[in-house]
This record gives structure tokens, sequence and C-alpha cells, in this order.
């Protein structure tokens, strides 16, 4: 029997630790998995060795696993086999190709928490280097959605969208579902907050209500008034995602495989019927050329058929902000505006009508060719703006809420033109940062307005951009990193369309 | 300022935790680095996140920050960057071409506890499905020497042995490093202790004298008779290695550079001039073919070459155990037992004369083909023996041992064979599961004894094996478990000798 010494220290993890002597002992090694047992309680934990920390005799137990022994104060511990999947995982090094039950197994034990931190790397780092086929990615998307919760519309079709991402200022989202769930189709929409952006259109909608709801809420929010915009990260849905952004963040890498299986994942478990992608295209996203994009496009639609869901993708432009506002409050504020038909920038009306109208005719509500002025028709009239306050309504925030309510930046200062001439240059990530140094996306009202697009004449001493904070710090900080930025906006957003219409 | 709350665990890391909310506010993820900062101190830190463990406005520290920080009550914490390190790491993923300060970035980065978990095993398992060119090779070699002690000699030539692994019961250098001493050569031969195995070298000679020094010790003890037999785990000597193996070992691989890297840089540090490498063949050990042995003894070599290490390899079988027991008493009563002239096994004797024939020769003691004779004299004549015991006392243990002193398990139990007939397999990997099962290594006394050889007649229920335990209860074990085992022995160990005698 082994003395306890509790650690409470959450680690993620069921984690036990053993002085190395005893280990030796006892014929284990850093990164077995023990058997923990004490009276009436037993647990699978993975071991870890020290030199210190715990005396021979002793055992370690982290909060994870003292749980679940229900802190005991003598255990024993027997040697347990690693999961299954750390083979699996082998094979996929070994660039093997998986079948579904052990990709299945995999995801479930990364659900579970029962990989190690080194075995969940080994996985990304193997599927960064090593793609998958379509079959095993259809396995792992399936897994991804089945090892978590699920939604089951009672209606159809349901809609979804999904942005590929690296485009900033990118709030299309707080359009598109007030106009698809205005034309009285399902529009269940799960959103991240931001990683490494100014803000996720989780952190935008935050400011107008509520976003954290679990599966069984967002149904039937969904079911009552036609759309929500939630935070995904509340939900149990695909809990593998999660995880895997964990590695993928710590490493700095997106693997293409993954990358499908997780953006399908989340719109099959929500019950999605048909979905429209929004790829940005440009430098600084993550598509840097359209060839790119087309082959992006063609495996999310390949995917989507084998998951018997509807995929049309649409590469818009990404080279430039979408509108002229980065930065939650700043964004909120000018999607408002738009949909109070005051005014506000063509790039984000077309761009969002162009992604609404693909969803209306997807959704048979609108003909082929005719879903952009259908779209254009449901935010002219005022429905999609008195939708968006229902939805703000049913999650728990007031709906009276006008543009001219949202609180932007008390202290904003202009970065002029250091000199008169024409736009020529536009650094969108070095925008997306000085938003984030002025306290975006934690501080709401922290953010950048562009005032200059791309190729536009500018006079000498006419301001730029300006850059809005709730700290005077954090302003100054930002101002004097702005001395070397540029803005841009270019109009049309909507460069190509896959399928192509021709193709249809 | 963040209010400290001291987590005092060892985590291998300098590691700090802030709550989900606090790290979203201040722009930070879990795996970015963290500055911290409190009067008159500062460290960088791995920042990780938790919903509970610590609140908003705290931060959680772990001992080994702690420590750096002087126990602060408050710090302040800014952003830092990730290791540059973490880029090459990348680059490498990306099948890139790594300089030699990049490699050199990583193998510091490692041996200075700066890349997590997630990182170390993204460096890995990159290794595992990219194989370095021979020039990165050396580089990697190269940093692994240069990022741990050294030892100079004075006196030349130095010499060292190294075995590949995967063969039970290969006590040799025990009687190598006396033989090779007893010609007049330096040989400080590191060893490892067993992680899958039943007993490494340093847990054999543990039996007969302490086994951990430090580089400076090993110097002075063998410049005084000539050679030791120590633990390599207990120096600091090509320290990088015993952080990757943590990892390896959590995921089963053994990455072809990383080995290449890992060999030579042990036996570099020690400032070897000549090295032979037992490279056995046959299945269950690393080498399956002896085409696979060609290509490792001509990487290995070549390796050599750019380090200015002379190396010969020798492909020896490795089908069967050496000599007749697994187990670190009974291997060093047999090993004693050859020393003292008294018997023992002809596969243990031939293949230690062998490889220490190799030596001799290398160090120009014997000439070209006379080493096996050579070192045969030196073993029949009892030098090899009074020379053992000279590195038995040096090392602090009793010189006047004998093998008959050697104390075996007492309780043994003889597996008998179920019918008459003729040895005809054998499962190596399974021998050595039945020792560990008795309770080697750290058991010093269990192991198992092989009494019939591969082809020899057996009449039923002549005894096949012992197995022996200081456990009662283990030895019903492995008594239980080996009801499914069958013994062998192969005469003829050197089957081949690279480079070959007609290419010399």
């Amino acid at each position: 029997m082994l003395q306890v010494r509790p650690f409470d220290i959450e680690i993620g993890q069921h984690k036990v630790m053993l002085n190395i002597v005893e280990a030796r002992e006892r014929g284990l090694n850093a990164g077995d998995r023990v058997r923990v047992r004490t009276k009436g309680a037993a647990t699978t934990a993975i071991l870890d060795t020290t030199l210190e920390m715990v005396k021979p005799g002793e055992i370690g137990i982290f909060t994870e696993a003292l749980k679940d022994l229900k802190n005991p104060s003598t255990v024993d511990i027997l040697p347990a086999p690693k999961p299954a999947s750390l083979c699996y995982i082998k094979n996929f090094m070994d660039k093997e190709k998986l079948s579904e039950d052990q990709i299945r197994s995999i995801v479930q034990d990364i659900v579970d928490n029962n990989l190690s931190d080194i075995e969940l790397a080994a996985y990304i780092t193997a599927s960064y280097i090593h793609d998958m086929d379509s079959q095993e990615v259809e396995w792992l998307t399936k897994a991804m959605i089945e090892t978590g919760e699920r939604i089951h519309f009672d209606t159809h079709p349901v809609m979804d969208k999904h942005s590929i991402g690296g485009v900033p200022g990118n709030k299309v989202s707080l359009l598109i579902v007030p106009i698809v769930a205005a034309a009285g189709l399902l529009i269940p929409k799960t959103s991240s907050r931001a990683i490494t952006g100014a803000g996720g259109t989780a952190d935008l909608m935050e400011i107008l209500a509520p976003v954290e709801f679990s599966a069984a809420e967002i149904k039937e929010l969904t079911e009552k008034v036609g759309g929500v915009i939630v935070w995904g990260g509340a939900t149990n849905i695909a809990p593998a995602d999660d995880k895997l952004i964990k590695a993928e963040y710590a490493l700095s890498i997106d693997p293409y495989s993954q990358m499908l299986a997780s953006i399908m994942a989340k719109k099959g478990a929500v019950g999605a019927d048909a979905v429209v992608m929004d790829m940005p295209v440009g430098p600084g996203t993550k598509l840097t050329t359209p060839e790119a994009g087309r082959t992006l496009a063609k495996d999310l639609i390949d995917l989507g058929e084998r998951l018997g869901i509807r995929v049309e993708c649409a590469m818009t432009f990404g080279g430039s902000p979408v509108g002229r506002t980065i930065g939650p409050a700043l964004e909120v504020k000018e999607a408002l505006t738009v949909l109070e038909n005051k005014g506000g920038p063509n790039s984000l009306k077309e761009k969002s009508l162009s992604l609404a109208g693909i969803l209306l005719e997807m959704g048979g509500v609108a003909g082929r060719g005719e879903g952009y002025s259908a779209a254009e028709e449901i935010l002219t009239s005022g429905k999609a703006l008195e939708k968006l306050k229902q939805i703000i309504e049913i999650q728990g925030g007031d709906p009276a809420v006008k543009s001219e309510d949202i609180v932007t930046g008390e202290n904003c200062e202009d970065i002029l033109a250091p000199a008169g001439g024409y736009v020529v240059a536009f650094f969108n990530k070095r925008l997306v940062e000085l938003a984030r140094i002025a306290g975006a996306p934690a501080d709401k009202m922290a953010g950048v307005t562009i005032h200059k697009k791309m190729g536009e004449r500018v006079k000498k001493g006419e301001p730029l951009i300006s850059i809005c904070s709730s700290s005077d710090w954090e302003l100054e900080s930002a101002v004097k990193d702005a001395k070397r930025q540029m803005p841009i906006v270019v109009e049309g957003m909507l460069l190509e369309r896959y399928p192509r219409m021709t193709e249809l």
C-alpha cells in the first residue's frame, strides 16, 4: 500500500506521481498507466515520476484522480495497459491507414482525457505531416460528432454558416443569421471567441445578449425564433476540438485533415442540412491563393456529401478587413447600423448579403441566382433587424438596443497620414495586433476604425485610422505601435462561388 | 499585480496557471510564454489555464518557477515570445533542413526544460517521421555533447563499447571492460539501467559495487585502474537524451536519427576515440534483418568519422539470450563464473571475446585478426578477473567477491517440458517478461535460467527453464505465465563484422 499525498491541482488529466526509486522497484516508468485502487473505488491514471516531491512508499495524486478515488489515505497500484489508441497513433505516424474503429478510439480517448500531452501532441504532429484520405476524414468527423452532444431538429432544413477565418472585422454573422431566420429557415449558429484575433462572433454577440447556452437550450431557442448566435465553447458539441486546439495552438499548426473534420463536426453536431462556407482569400488569411481556396472548397463539399450535409463555398476577398471596424463594440455598432439601414460600409453589406443569399437559395426560399436580392429585401425592409431583436431578446438581451446605444471606447486617437498620396498598402495582421494592444477582445470597447480605403486619395494630416480603448495606457501603447500602419478597404467582396453557377 | 498561489509541485518545467477569464482578459492562452516579475526577481514560464484552480486576479506558480522568484506573494506578468526553437521544430515538421544553430537551439531548450511536453513530443514525432541527413545528425550529436558535461582524458586511446540492445542476458560488458582495461587501454563505460528489459549493465554492476559517479569521478577512476562500469544516468553526460527518452518511451518510438545521435553523443562526451558497436540481429531485436544492421553500421561509422571517433560494428546473433541467465544476480554470477574460468556458456564467452578482441585491435594492442586470441589469453590467464576486482574495489565494492557468493533467488521453480522432442521455438520477449514478472530488475535476485537450447533434445518432464524470485507471490505469477514459454540457446554469436576484414 502507498501513502497518499493529495496534490489538489487540476491537471486536466488523471495523473499520479511516484518517487523514481519506488517506480523503478515496481518496474514502472513515467508515461505508464497504472490502475489505482482503494476500498470501493478505482481509477486508471498516467504515471509521472519525481526525485523529490514524494518519497518512496508515497504516491502523489492530482485532483481528477483524487475525486474518482474519494480522497483515500492509502491506495495500491498495478500496472495497466496503455490505451489501444496509442497503437493507432503509432500506426498513423507510420502512415498506415486507420480504420473507423481506430479513429473512433483515438477521438474517444482525446475527449476522455485519456491521452497525455505527449501522446496528444504526437497525434497532432502526425496529422500535420501526414494527410488523411477522405474516408479517414469522414470517420474522424463522425467520431468527433458522436463523442459529443448533438442537436436533432424536428423541422428542416437547418442552415449554418462557417468562416475559415483570417480576415479581421468579419462581423457578417450578425447580419446573416437574422436574414436567414427572417426568411423562415432555422440557423443555430455556434461561434467561437477570439483566440488570436480581436473578437470572434461570440465576443461580439455578447455585447447584445448572453451567449452561453447548452445544446438543449440552443435547440429550444432556435425552434422558437429561427436562429441564435451563441458561443460553441459553452456546449459539449464536438468536444474533441477544444482539446485538439490546445495542442494546435501550442505548436502554431492547423493540420489540414483535422481542420476539415473540426469544421464539419460542429456543423454535423447541430444537425445542419446545408452550410455556406466563407473562405477569405488573400495575403494574411489562411488561403493565400484562389487555388488553395478551390482545393479546400472541393474537400469540404466532398466531406459534406459523405456526411449528408450540402456545402457551398464562397471565396471572399480577404485582403482587407470587412467593413471599417475591428474590435467588439465597434463591430457591433457597424453591424447594427447596416441592419438599421442607416448606411454602413458596402463591403460589409455586400458580403453579408452574398452569403445570406446563398443560404436562402440552398434552403429553397429563393430561386437560383435570386438569393442576393431576396436577402437584400429582408435587410432593407427591416425584417432582419426585427429578427435580430427577437434573437437578442430570447437570449436574454435588450431588444430595444440601437446602434447609437453601443458604447465604444471613450479614449480614441486618430493616426494621421504622414504625407499626401494614395493608399497602396495595408496590413491586416498589424491592424488586429493594434486592436489587441488597445485591449480587444477582453476590453469590448477597444478597437480600430478605418477611415481610408485602398487606392483612395489621402491628404497629409488626414486621419487614416482611429484607435479606441477603455485604458489610457493601452491606447498610448497602441498609438505608439500604430506609427507603422497603413489602412485599406476594397469593394466587391465576393470573388468566386463554388460550385460555380454554370456547373449547377 | 496578481496574487500568488504557490503550487509546490515539481512539474519538470517553469509553469504558471491563470484562471481562463484572467487569461482571456490579458489576451493569453494556454501554451503561451509569460515573463513573471516580482521585486528583484523574474523568470519566464509556460502558461496553463484553469476554470477552477485559481480565481481571476490570482496566479498559480509551480515549484521550479517559485524558486526563481523566491516565493513572492504578488507578481506581475507580461506576454513573452515563444522560444525560437519552436519555429525550427515547425520547420522540421515541414521537412525543411535545419542549420547547426537551429539544432543547437532546439537541444539547448530541451536540456533547459524550455519546451513543454507538447512541444517536445512534436519534435520527437517529427524526428520519427522525417529522417535527418547525415550533416544534421552530426550537428545534433555535437549539440547533445556540448550541452552536457564532457570528459577529456590525457591518455589515449580511449575505448568504448555500445550495444544497440534488444537481446536479453547481454552481460558482456562485465567481461569486455576488464579485458580491455587489463590490456592497458582506457575504457570508461557508462551504462544504462533497464527501461523495458530485465536488467541493464548498470543494474548488474550495482550488485558488485556502487555505480553512481560524476563525470569528474569517472575520469579519475578510469585513469587509476583503466576502466569503470557506471550508470550514465547519474552523470550530466549528454543530458538531452534523458529528456528525449521520456517522450520516446511514452510513445514507444525510437526515431532513427535521434538514436544515432544519442548513441554517439554519449561516446563523444566521454572522450572515446574508438568504439565497438554490438548489433544484435534477429527476431525480437531492433535489427530484424542483416540488411537493417548493415545500414545502421554504415550510418554509425559515417557519423563517427564526422566526429573523429573510429567505429567498428559487430553484428551478433540476437535470436536468443546471451548465456543462459536473465536477471541481475543470475547474470552477474554467470559472468563471474566465466571470468573465474570455471565454465559458463560458450555464447557468452565467445561474444565477449569477439567484441573485446575488436577493441584490442582498434586500440593497437593486438594485430588485425589477433584480437580474439589476445582477449582469450587475458581471460584465461585470470588478468581479466584481476582487473574486474580492481574496478569493483575502486568503485567501492568488495574485490574479494566470488561467483558462488552471489545470492540468487531462494524461491526457484522449474518449468518442465510438457512432452519430449527437440527445442524448435524460443521467444526472447516472453523470457524478459517472465523475469520482470518475477521482479527483475528491482528485485536483483529475480530472473530466469535457461536449461535447454535450440535444437536440443528434450525428454518429457525435463526442466526447460527455472524461474527465481525473492517473492513467493511474484514467483507464482511468473510460473503461471511461463506455461506458454519455450527456451533456446544458439552457439556462434558473431555473425558478421563491419567493416569486413577484406575491406581493411
